[in-house]
């Protein structure tokens, strides 16, 4: 079901970019590396990147029991999750039409964490699932130290909205005579050849996965 | 002249990935498209992205004198920006031990606005720069209402951290009997080719500063 915005979702520079779509904001999330988490302590703002996965309606995050950082989200703060990627660079006709085309997600809620064991054992595999599909089942599993040593934290996302510019340039009809070329220059994250590590038989190759990765999506 | 941490930028997960110079720290700021930009507003967090420049000893960012996250971060307000350049995924041979090269900078301080018109108008040129060096020259300028209506803020590089990761994975000995494909799999932000706005003659060609393009560092 398509959902409004809350006051704080709500997208008032560029509205016409704004989709509180949950199918919108997944294929975002499930399509970036990186996550921008933010908090404040005592009114201090800091922000700190991390990985993430989408899991249902909830993101999930996590560290080490001993981060500072992980232990204050884990008591139940406001948390705003920001994530970003990168399409293109709007090249316009004068320096304040430049820009850039980008699909971003910003999340607010408050982090729970994961405490059942298996959803926990399933949340570690999700993990590195979302960075490499098929990575997973090949090597070997959480034992019950690091379950242990790792927090993993969960934000709903029930107050979440994405912004999306993408397209070409928006010079004024006046621009259109500045001769420079105008366009997009697109941006994609690529893959460059596997590095084995030197500490492993020479005869495993590359796995499939990691030669068919494509991070953008298929469109 | 190399610092030592702040109380707030000083790295306790992984100190060893840390760095407080000012070279590392300048490099990772240049060679980012968008930075992310945390701020609390009474005790709720915001992280926005956004594109920025280094000029010398601060950061430039930009946006609307009407976009209330301006107006916020104009009244002097702390605020923590973060840049991430992810480098590669790092497949170990076990879940927990599977990780991410990146380098990444936070930086904490409060923002002024940039008033001088001089340095106002070269602060936009320089945030077009960042972007695609050799691009300002050849397009048209901001004008009187466009400098009116746009805000840069700058924030002083004095409180900043680095934090870099690379190399390996970093499994225990007891883990190189898996039979799995262990190593790093580098990802770069790489150009797509050109895509010409529209409206524009087809006999202008892309630039050259377009084809010869490269965001990653030439290491």
């Amino acid at each position: 079901m398509p959902r409004g915005p809350t006051d704080r979702t709500k997208i008032r520079r560029h509205p016409e970019r704004a989709s509180y779509d949950r199918k919108t904001v997944d294929a975002i999330l499930d399509e970036a590396l990186l996550c921008h988490v933010a908090f404040a302590v005592d009114g201090h703002p800091s922000v700190i990147p991390t990985i993430h996965v989408r899991v249902g309606d909830e993101l999930y995050i996590h560290g080490s029991q001993a981060s500072r950082t992980l232990r204050a989200l884990n008591s139940g703060m406001e948390v705003c999750i920001e994530v970003t990627l990168l399409d293109g660079i709007v090249l316009a006709r004068s320096t304040p039409k430049h820009s850039m085309n980008y699909r971003s997600v910003v999340l607010y809620g408050s982090a729970h964490p994961i405490t059942d064991p298996t959803e926990k054992h399933e949340a570690q595999l999700a993990l590195v699932e979302h960075i490499l599909p098929g990575r997973a089942a090949s090597v070997r599993p959480p034992n019950a130290a690091e379950m242990k040593e790792t927090l993993i934290l969960a934000i709903p996302l029930d107050e979440a909205s994405a912004k999306i510019r993408s397209g070409p340039p928006l010079d004024p009809e006046a621009d259109l005579t500045v001769p420079t070329w105008a366009g997009v220059l697109p941006l994609a994250l690529t893959l460059g050849d596997p590095q084995p590590d030197a500490r492993q038989s020479p005869d495993i190759p590359p796995p499939d996965y990691a030669h068919r990765y494509r991070r953008s999506p298929s469109v």
